[in-house]
Formats: C-alpha cells, structure tokens, sequence
C-alpha cells in the first residue's frame, strides 16, 4: 500500500495534493476514521478530507500508505531547555528552579538558547509535534530557530524579575522587548505569532501583572503564565496577596486578556469557576507534574466544566524529553488513577487534548483534518504490534493512544511543507544542535568556559 | 567510537567475547557507570566488567558502542493478550474481565495462544525486555513460543476457574496440568521455568488455594498471583472470607511458598507486614492499574520496607503495549506525583525496579551486569536528543529513566545469543505473527469463524 506515483513523495507546500493513506484519523468535529482516506492540501490549508473511494479536487495524488492524523500541539514548552536536560532531577519545583535553573539561565546567551530551541524543534518534529507554545527567555532566537526548523511556534518571551536583577528588577525590560518582538514578527501568522509570557503571579510584582495586562490587551495578544503549579506557590500567593494566583490574575486584569494558563494543578473550586467565566484555556502537564512532584492535576474536571484544554511537554529539563505521545497517553492514565475509574478520562478525550484541544487553547486552526484547517499532518507506521488487531474504529484509536509512540511517527507537514520524511527532520542538522548543546550545557553548568 | 573488528558483530552465545561501548551502566551493587567500558560474556554469563582500559580474559573484541545495560526485566505480563490489545477499553477490571476478556478467552485454541506469544515476545525482546514472567492459558504454548524466541520466561500456568467451567470448576484440572509442565521443562532453566499460576483469591476457591499451596511446596514452584489489584476485590474477598487477600493467602499456605504477588494496588499496612514476614516479591503495574483505574500501588512504602518488588506491564488488552520503559518512568512518576513529592522514588530505584529489582522478584541472577550473572544485555544508541548532553553519571542515568525510550534500543542479548540486532528481532518472524494475531483476534472476538 506504498506505490508512489511519478510526482514523488515531497509536497513541498505545493498545492493540490491529495494523500491517500490506510487509515485517516481526523479528529474532526465527528472524529471521523477512514479506512482508507485522503487528504487534500491547497497551499498551507486541507483543502478536502474524505474515504479514498471519493474525489476531491487535487491534480496530483501520492499514495502515502499506512496512518495519517493531526499534528500533535504542544500547549506548553520550553523547549531551549534541552540545554538542561535532568538537570536537578528529585528537587521540588521551587528549589529546582532558585538552585538549578536560574543560576544556569543567568548565563545564556542568544545563540545558545537559538541551538536549544533547534535540538528541541527536532525533537518535537520528529515526535510528530507541528505546533508548540515557547516561553522562554531570548525570544528572538527562540523565534528565528522555530522559523528556521519550520516547526509552528507562539514564541512568549518570558517576562518576569530574573535572578540577580536588582531591586528594579527586570520585568519591564523584558515585557517591552515582548511587545517591540510582537510587532516585529506579525508578518509571520499563522507559523509563527507572539504572545506575552509573564512567568508567574509570584515571579513578578503586581505592578508587572498590572503592565502585562494593558500591554497584552493593546496588542491583542495572548498571556501564556504558569499558575497554581504547586501547593507552595498557592501559599506564597496567598501570603503576600491574600488571594490565590487565579485570583490576583482576575484582580490585576490579567483574566480579561486571552489567557492560557500553564499547570493550574491546585485549583480550587471558585479558581475553576473564575477560568471558566473568563474563558481561560489550560495547558495540562502531565510528566513535568510528575517528576518534580507538583501534583495531579484536575484535567477531567477541567474539561467537565467546558475548558479548552491541551497538554504540554514543559521544558527538557522537568521532563525530560519532548515527546507528547507520553503526555497524551498520560492525561487518561493519572485521571483515571487518581479517581480509581476508568470512566475519568476516554480515550478519545486524550486524543482531543493532543490534537485540536490544543490547538483550540492555543487558539491556532490545526489539530483537525477538516477543510480549511491549517495542513499539520503526521504519518505513522502501521506495521507495528501496536496496531494489531485494530478489530474497530474505536479499537484503533485506543491503539493509537495506549499503544502507539513517537517511534512510528514517519513523515511530518507543517502547513504543507513537509519537514520530516522517513523519520529524518528535514529542516534541522540534528547532529550539529546535538554537539552545540552538549558542548554549551558544560558552560552554562559552570563546568568549563568552552563556547 | 563503532569501530568493528573482523571477528564480525555477532555475539551468538560464543565464549570469551568482550563488548566495548562508549557507556556501560552495570546496575552492579554499586550502580557503576563505566564510560567507556566493557562488558566480557562466557557462555551464557558475564565474566568480566569494567572500565574500557582494563582487560580482562576474553579472546575477541567487538567494539559496540552505544550504551549497554542489563536487559529489563518483566515481572508480571500475560504477553498472548496481544490478540486481545485494547479491548474493553473504558471497562474497570472487573466487568473487562467478564463481558470482554473471559469470553474472547473461553475461545482460545493453544496455536492462538503460541502466535499470540510469539507477537507479544518479538515486542519485548526490541524493546530490550530480556525477562518476562507470564502467567497465562494454554502455558506449554507459552513455552514453545519464548523458547523459540529466546526470551528468558518464567510461564505461570494459569490457574481458575474458568467462565462456563460448570459446578465442579476447572481449577483442579489446570493444576495437574501445571504441575505436569513443570515436570517436563525442568530442564530448560535458567531460559525457562514454570511457576504456579493461581490467578487471585476470588477466581478460585479456598479448597484451590490449600491445593495450589500444597503442590507449589512439593515442586519448589514459585507461586505467580494477582493480589489487591482494584477496591471490589478486596470487598469481595472480605465478603467471602471476613479477611483480605494476603490474609486469606497467608491462611491456606500459599504465603509459605516463594510468592511473586502482581498489582498489589490496595494492600493495608497489615497486609504490606504479612508480605514483609512472608518475604513476598511485588511486580508492580503502573500503567495496567492507571489505564483500568484501578489505583495507585503504594510501590515507594513497599520498597522502604524492603520488599523486593519488580515492575510489570501486565498484557497488551489493559495497557496497551509491551514497552516496559513507560512502566519505568511510571514507577516514580505516579509515585512523586502522587505524595506531591519529588524525593518519593529516585531514578536509581525506578531503574533498579526494571532490571536488578524485577530480577530479584522473580528469583533469576540477571538484572544486572556484573560478574556470574546471565549474560541478558542490550544496546541503546546514544546518538539521540534523549542523551544530550549527559553532563554527569547522574544525568546520564536521569536522560536513561526519564528521556530515553524503547526506540533507541538497537541490540539485545540473552544469555549470551543475540535475539535483536539493528532493532530487528531475529528470532520471530514479526510481519507473520502480526499477520496471524490480526486474523485470530476476529475470530476471539466473534467477528468471524477463520483461522
């Protein structure tokens, strides 16, 4: 089921191509599985979606065989972070960060967090990842690596008071080098936009959130913050406030901007209310949680109560790699532990979170193989014990969640331009962004004065 | 640093070779990590380990590479359920096992069982599992099939009552005969052995237990067990006996035999005492019990209580793979997650349970390379984000548990035989099996009446 026809295998973002494949999940409004399908593609956007026995309207078709589905969107990364990877592993969150992190993020430079952000751009490629949320610091590299890898980016640049910055901190700086980066790179919608990244309610003084709030209402940008991410961070907030993070948020005017909330695993109930009121999408984080022993978060309630939730990798070094497959199939599994019952969280639940739930919190149109959605599209291996039997549509997207992985991921289009063909990532050295960020961890380690 | 001499790449259980890699992580007492090192293989076992620019007595060199590891151990799996992945998906144990598993099982024929195996050991063994216990039906199948694969397997013929088995029940019958097949393969070990299988305290009745309890002495048999998997089968038990299910097993004998008890996800403090006197091995289920919602296994408090405990992925029908690097990241993951505490489980104990630990639960000398265990080894390559940049031996062994994965799993060896080279399973003819398992499952499903 792989003839290739004589128009080759690369689309190229060329238009009017129609992939015929063995199974098409689409995620579309009715989740839709073809057995088999097509998918057509005019410039960078599905141009039509049906059973391989219907015809659409493209000139050229290449019988690409096995699985293709939405790209995967992560909703929360940073993904530079590769620099670090493990670093501080067994610390709680705040130590983690005061100890390990800030120390090392206080000597980056721009190149470095540029190769960071193209070894993680690989990595997220190659896993099948097409969009992905970075907030970081030096966010024009973060942007011109994700340009450069072609991966689809919301670049936030981290606006918060830095390690060392003084009694006048540095927030202000950095949120007016947010706001000039935001109006500098508008020309790149829909594959790369810029949203403000104020770290967190604690990280910065309320002043900061104050500013935030009037800068991102201005521009009509997102905020992407990390909030209620651990039971410390809920009492620091409310020691110093007298109000949770979500709260202050809503005080500070934050909430009344478009928001997308990062972690938000000790939300109380009026929290959750007062997201849902200002129409907050989360970015739940499943394995960073996890391993910095944050917590569980309520996902399902979550999305009980209408949220528009997708699912985060955080950063490499919380991780502690970038692969979303893991989240995803994560997301079901701690929600159904945590409640001792299967019913918590459904399989295709999971898939939403992965695919246009993140989308929708990002509020990017991907996530879907449905007319008019941008053309993120990854193709996977069928010839896997991960897809035997596939007795039923159902069977088979249990397969895809709780069986399948990154490892069958093969090709890979970001708004029709392919950018990884036979699970090689076209777009990035791997090899070099492999030796530059080995050589340049050393360094930011303290470990040696090498590049 | 893949430099092959001409004595070739095969190991093929020949004497006196020594493998050189650019890391070696012994898993030894003292969890060494050797870089570059070497690991020398005599026979079935290893005969010597250590730093590269050592020697030991070993004739001929191949230099490898990549990164060497005991191979992992699987402590509790029902591979044939391959024919069966993701059924019932959304269902908790107990009506799975009813409405969807019982009936599709009550159909088995023992050449289904055998392809069955053979799937599920070809998926083990890329993914660098080398151990598996498997408790299951038609268990001489399940023997063929691992010795044909070479994967090192203890078969738990299961022991119960089968669904329809009438008044008299079945248990008696699977018995002998379990008794009978650990007569007749006594002579593969260490490769294979048979255990005992019974499948829980309320699957058979008292009288079943003081049996399997009486011939399990009499063989020297160890004893395979589901134990305290979800909350309804500790009511039911209770129900039934006014006890729990390590009591009532302590009660008839069985606790007197060696004992490997699978899930153990609601054990009470007095449950976790009998099984600390009883020296009960644990095989811990993380991923089964999350997606069945079953629970959480307690697994850090039994580890501090010095119970040796493995992990398991329990079958591909409530998992839904074979893939234990996802049950190693899940150990401390859940563990850290759910006391809202980073120090809960190390990344040294999570690797410890998914080789030396699972090894010592299952009573077998591997899970470790160090000298006079079985030569059970694999490869990983290390030319991958996951092991960039491995600034230490401590963030070395973080990038293995939390970054690396079964795809970068490249060679594998057991006892001394190379079953996988180049991520290809020599031994199983895996397009076949996926092949057979596809067409048996519709059958087992009542879908159709072929093969």
């Amino acid at each position: 089921m792989t003839r290739r026809p004589s128009g080759g295998t690369r689309a190229g973002g060329a238009d009017g191509v129609r992939y015929v494949a063995d199974v098409v999940v689409t995620m579309d409004a009715r989740a839709r599985v073809l057995r088999p399908g097509a998918v057509e593609v005019n410039g960078d956007r599905i141009s039509w979606v049906g059973p391989a026995s219907e015809h659409g309207a493209a000139e050229r078709e290449i019988v690409v065989g096995g699985l293709l589905m939405p790209g995967l969107v992560n909703a929360h990364g940073h993904s530079p972070m590769t620099l670090f990877r493990s670093a501080g592993d067994g610390l709680p969150l705040e130590r983690w960060l005061a100890d390990v992190i800030w120390p090392r993020e206080a000597r980056l430079r721009a190149d470095d967090v540029a190769w960071g952000m193209r070894l993680g751009a690989a990595e997220l490629l190659r896993n099948g990842v097409t969009s992905t949320c970075e907030l970081y610091l030096h966010p024009r590299a973060v942007a011109d690596a994700a340009l450069e890898a072609g991966i689809r980016c919301i670049v936030a640049p981290g606006v918060f008071d830095l390690a060392g910055a003084g009694p006048e901190g540095s927030w202000r700086r950095l949120l007016d080098e947010a706001a000039r980066l935001h109006d500098e790179l508008r020309g790149h919608e829909p594959v790369l936009s810029v949203a403000i990244g104020p770290h967190a309610a604690y990280t910065l003084p309320e002043e900061g959130l104050l500013a935030v709030a009037k800068v991102a209402a201005e521009l009509e940008a997102l905020v992407h913050i990390h909030v209620a991410e651990t039971r410390a961070e809920g009492r620091l907030v409310d020691a110093r406030y007298g109000c949770s993070a979500p709260e202050l948020l809503a005080r500070t005017g934050v909430l009344d901007c478009r928001v997308l909330a990062a972690h938000c695993v000790w939300l109380s109930e009026s929290d959750v209310d007062l997201f849902q009121r200002h129409d907050v999408a989360v970015a739940h984080c499943p394995q960073s949680n996890g391993k910095l022993g944050s917590g569980m978060a309520p996902v399902d309630e979550m999305l009980g109560r209408g949220l528009r939730v997708g699912i985060g990798t955080d950063g490499p070094a919380s991780n502690d790699n970038l692969d979303l497959w893991e989240e995803m199939r994560l997301a079901p599994l701690l929600a159904r532990a945590r409640r001792a019952d299967p019913g918590a969280l459904s399989t295709l639940d999971a898939l939403a979170l992965a695919t246009r739930g993140g989308a929708d919190a990002l509020g990017v149109p991907a996530g879907r193989l449905a007319v008019g959605a941008l053309a993120d599209i990854i193709r996977l291996d069928l010839d896997d014990p991960a897809f035997v039997p596939a007795l039923s549509d159902e069977d088979l997207l249990a397969h895809l969640v709780w069986a399948a992985s990154s490892r069958l991921v093969t090709d890979v289009w970001v708004g029709g331009r392919q950018v990884v063909a036979g699970r090689r990532c076209l777009t990035v050295d791997e090899e070099a962004a492999r030796h530059e960020v080995a050589l340049r961890a050393r360094r930011l380690a303290g470990l040696d004065t090498g590049p």
